[in-house]
């Protein structure tokens, strides 16, 4: 069971949560038992589980990015969009979550977030659900 | 084959290296072949898997996450733990480790460690073992 | 199916394209369709999969890692590689890319890169492939 799911972004730099999409997914799979991962296809995009009650705890995480990953170091790249690209490094391209009876196994305060690095921009992730 | 494994951790700030807990999942699942992900449903820590022979490493780590998250940033999440939130999401939400004849396939210096950055507290982690 | 890749990297710090190599590894097993997990066993090194066309994004991560991990902090680790660690742990320790007609399913400019952060040294990773 595999397949993708597309979104469109609308900021330069924006956290998405995929959490709904992502549990659909699951359910349509019939699959009580298993892992879903999901994966990102772009380079200046990534993926991360961080809390998703407070909207503040996003746009903090955004924030030290801009903070840490330097504007004005002299980089090679010619499209301008390396802190993009760190960024997707440094979050990672793939998240894999636990399935059991039909749910996702996320924490209480857990939200799946699409991070945008480079928008707005339409993308899409891919997802595989693996039972077991 | 899915389970959790309950620990307390005991400062602010502290990696607890929870391999041998983790080896004995799988020695008790008994998978010969297969992967071990291990997975965090807490958003102010982490999982990482780095040296473990020298306990300064771990130490090091800390002190450097400590050095480039910013303390002072002006953070909209009022709870005060936003750079804990930072670190979860750098270091990242599972770990995945090969299983090859019943053992853990770790490098000689490998250690699995639980993150925690925002204790004192009760955690614990999910595992699941999928053979092949 | 599982098995291991030897790689030789000629510098401190280099970021080496794997993807010929898994993909050799994904076409040799004939798996149509499943997950490829790629697993780092080295504690100063790590695995990103990030943009393989222009060679001056991977020149610019490594100069953004070096650039905020400091180099003067006073580590306790002996070795002198404190910050090679700490690029692993920001990195990750393994990648998970999913199979479909038996390609990798990389995004349009996406590389698999084995990131060397303690070299130059003789390296192996592993892969395991999970069919589903």
């Amino acid at each position: 069971m595999t397949g993708s799911i597309a979104l469109r972004t609308l900021s330069a730099m924006e956290f998405v949560d995929i959490t709904p999409q992502v549990q659909d997914v699951v359910t349509d799979s019939a699959v009580s038992d298993g892992v879903c991962i999901i994966y990102n296809p772009h380079t200046t995009a990534g993926l991360t589980i961080n809390e998703g009650a407070d909207p503040a705890v996003c746009s903090d995480l955004m924030g030290v990015f801009r903070q840490i990953i330097p504007r004005n170091y002299p980089y090679r790249h010619q499209e301008g969009n390396s802190p993009s690209h760190m960024m997707a490094t440094l979050t990672g391209s793939s998240v894999t979550v636990l399935i059991s009876s039909g749910s996702l196994q996320l924490g209480t305060w857990q939200r799946i977030f699409f991070c945008e690095y480079d928008g707005p921009r339409s993308r899409k992730i891919l997802w595989k659900i693996l039972p077991g």
